[in-house]
């Protein structure tokens, strides 16, 4: 960490700095510069908050060399992270695994249909949303229990574990239950209160980017997790926000390379949600794994058009199963299996 | 409500669809394009998703041309809505009210200290964070119940209502007993589940701009609040994320005019966060009365290099007052009291 | 096009408006709304300014419902374009074309030796910067006509056509003769006056996607240099600018299917610059072959870290022929040849 | 500057960069980190290139702690610039100067009535377009020459110094002759050429801030100009790009603060382009003027549903005499006259 005081400085001001770092068992370093104080810290910077010590009107920056994260730093970690969901592997050099389903659990019926129909495609998680974070309060709000009751009978009978989204504290031992990878969602990545009750299980957790967060703060949100003890933790991108109008969100794939240097943690990426239009999902799918991502998780339905939510990113079934057809020959290439 | 369909849609998808709205209540209309088909929809269009819409293959696009919120839209209420926070009344042509206080609450003297200046410098709500929503797990995250406490009395004791973050449903009951006003931070501004509760209650809410969040998402959650029967809602602009390195964030004070124009709910400005730097706090305060700001929430701290986060951002109690008085005097210019 | 206006609108205004537009040959029907008085606007909507028409008080606002480019748009001429670059085909079901090269022309050996290198490796245009666009005065600004002169004589040597980067009207003589492909980049896609002198020319141009714009504005820009005559544009998508900073720019790879779809003009992607960063280079190449783009453009040197600019996201020339083989075999199952 | 090295950096990799940095005068002094190699660059650092430092595969990043501009940084320049255009000083104490016109030059009459109009209001500064820059290759391009003359028969006759933007080089020797301020557009702020170009005039700049630049690269643009022996430069800040959709671009007014912290520039502001949106106007000019910026330019118009171009953001002439009023109110309190 790099602390830049101003040259104005008084030296009580200076030594009282340098002070407090050092009683933390970190050391400080001083390179006079011509126009500014920089010092270097040297140590375990990640106990150092750097809005605390930019406060100091002597401050004029603080920068970080090292990143603020531990747990999910690669650096300290050096061998990938497997996720065993319910006996499907994410991550490392195992297989490719793609996740489907429709974005709503609608019925008993469908949503056995459903996961009749990802599992033969060749998916191996069903997703279902049950619990639906939903811009408008007058839109459909999913089916809340019933919908993850429907959702665990289906994925036993199917021979496919389950992923949803917890919105909700109160709803954690239900999903302990009966979900086999807890969802967060891009909207919850900083619900830090409920970051922190996830990692007081040992579940799964799918861990959305937010729309508008950093990939620092995306590690630092796995980090909370972490921090409480599960170390089970999936990356998923889903587009950020930008300003561009012919997507929903802007895909950002460059976020698979660098989480796979900067942690150990696998990455999923969700091309439905990113792009918000079924007719950009294969190409971006197919992009994800010649990327190297360790997984897909991809929003299909047997009637799109009247989904009860989102059908204009759902794929209908037969392209589900050509793209996971087309998705294991860029794996070959790019040696993995799917 | 807009949608265009294809040229080659099928008459029974275009009779399909036409039949579908038509029995929610609305009424559709063609118009025939050259290249596309496009069709009106006349009536409350809040309760049509324009997702499941453009669902269909053969849609286009689906564009709004009236808003999806309806509570929180002038045009159904033309009057101002004035929110009495224990007796500070805020919004309408009422006087402009400054809130003040430390990003957290540290100790019980340190709180009666600060309540006492932020009183005396002429603010009229107390400020406090007692449970913090934090980047890091390692940072500090708060004192919680305890600091609430300390906020209640010094509250009562300089007669100024408190506003705190509520970030999670489980510590609503403790809100509602010991808060005036109920801020919803911008990380959970989409927090659906929260704001349905804090929508049940009759608790006035400040409800703070998500970090990427359009106007319009805004004024859909400010919805979600109201739609419980909460109609106390105060929106808070703090500042919205951008490409820019030189400051935290970016205060869109546009948002001023437009919330007036677009809603009837009263607008405040949170120049603290949205800078994180306070050489820019009285110059971004001062803007913001001037476009017209109902109030002010400001971050001050008696000693902020010591504060216990965001030192940097706070204002010294000296600067905090010379704002008030600098503001009292835009505000006149304006027509409004402060 | 859509047009709202106000309920309040008066009749005359009404009148006008519909005039003003029916002059011009185009079509209004009237959907007459509860809240607003809507009208479409059927023809060819590309000569309408959709900004003048908002200018009046009682338009509330106006949306386009097709594009407002038309010789770019597939709509109109559904059959890919495929642009002749000396000799090498880019587009359509042409195989995917690699250009390599230094960000700057060196010296004459150096030159010689990069042509040769890229060649060797599978390239098929020789990229390089001889004008360079560099935030900093007091960086290295470029060779100039020296080095557009070493690349023409290196290009011809090695039997690949060049594409170099034209900053300014005053060079373009230079460029028409030298220079098999002219590239625009991200800085200069508004520089409407560029755009129309390349447009007077027959020659190929790299149209870069600037950092903040569109993908509409790219397809307008695109759109001035076909209105002058020139038809042999090629898109270049090479990041847009974001929040994140991991990544020097986000690489957009969505552009791909959005651009086959909306036009038929070739796209290619540049990694080098989207990432900013050479060990995510090899990743984003392989995933946009995948996307189906048309080709690449990528940056290599014989010794990045003494390359004279943005050596940190310069291949090694071992890592440039890697790349060629392994996108070589993601293209085939895509069905395309490289 | 800091520089940080990988832990399994080499040492001769390690003392070829240090040296190479020494041989240009600078120091080096090395801070030995616990995971990587830390480097503190002291000296005149704006002669350095940190994307050539980062080229090193050794290299982890570079982080400048003093900024890379230095003509334009109040460090070294601690007065105010005061720009004198043709007789109305801009910048320091001295009064805020109201510019104001139309978006385009239109006719001779009208360019004389808006002349007239403005100075009759209290502006001091006529704006105008005569090269319009337009998204649409079929939208009005401005009367180009025959718009400068009618301005400047104009601005003399009303005793107004006239701005207008400059597009293109070969228009330079017109716009040094007949126009007192020359405008560069966002869309140009990284022409480099033009910049380099009006650096060698000492004609006064209004230098516009791009639509996707930091404030960094805004004031390295002023930079050209200023290394070229122009240090005449006025900054404009007209709005950045963001995801928000109910303004044409978001205001960021904090620039104005900034701007006069980190440089001894004139900071004006222009509302009109910024919102987009006439309704708008008149809270961002007050809140500007609150904000401390040297002056504002705005679009009015005697008809702005008639106007050639951007009618919507133009105020009535009624509407901006109305605004300078107020403004000069907001003026005195915050010490300044108008």
């Amino acid at each position: 960490m790099i602390i830049t005081m101003k040259k104005l400085a008084p030296q009580e001001e200076i030594d009282r700095m340098v002070q407090s770092i050092e009683l933390k068992g970190l050391h400080v370093t001083m390179i006079s510069g011509t126009d500014y104080n920089v010092f270097g810290v040297v140590g375990d910077t990640t106990i150092l908050d750097d809005r605390k010590l930019s406060a100091s009107p002597y401050v004029d920056n603080v920068q970080r060399v090292s990143a603020p994260y531990k747990l999910a730093n690669r650096v300290f970690h050096p061998a990938d992270t497997v996720v065993d969901v319910s006996g499907v592997k994410v991550g490392g050099s195992e297989p490719i695994v793609v996740m489907g389903g429709p974005c709503s659990i609608e019925s008993e019926s469908h949503t056995d249909e459903m996961a009749r129909l990802v599992g033969e495609a060749g998916g191996r998680i069903f997703r279902g949303g049950a619990y639906k974070p939903r811009t408008s309060p007058y839109a459909f709000q999913g089916l809340g229990s019933e919908g993850i009751r429907y959702m665990a009978v289906a994925g036993k009978k199917y021979g496919l574990p389950i992923v949803s989204e917890l919105m909700s504290i109160d709803k954690l031992d239900e999903f302990v239950e009966n979900v086999d990878l807890i969802q967060i969602g891009a909207r919850n990545m900083q619900n830090f209160d409920l970051l922190k009750e996830v990692g007081k299980t040992k579940k799964p957790v799918l861990l959305k980017r937010g729309l508008a967060n950093t990939i620092e703060e995306w590690l630092m949100s796995a980090e909370y997790i972490m921090a409480g003890g599960n170390e089970n933790v999936i990356l998923c991108e889903r587009g950020i926000r930008t300003f561009e109008k012919y997507t929903r969100n802007t895909l950002d794939l460059s976020v698979v390379p660098i989480v796979k240097q900067r942690s150990h943690l696998p990455i999923v990426i969700d091309p439905s949600h990113a792009t918000g239009d079924r007719k950009l999902v294969e190409a971006m799918s197919l992009a994800a794994i010649a990327a190297g991502a360790d997984g897909l998780i991809i929003e299909t339905h047997c009637d799109p058009p009247h989904a009860l939510s989102d059908g204009a990113q759902c794929l209908y079934p037969s392209q589900f199963a050509f793209l996971i057809e087309k998705g294991r020959e860029i794996a070959r290439v790019v040696g993995r299996d799917l």
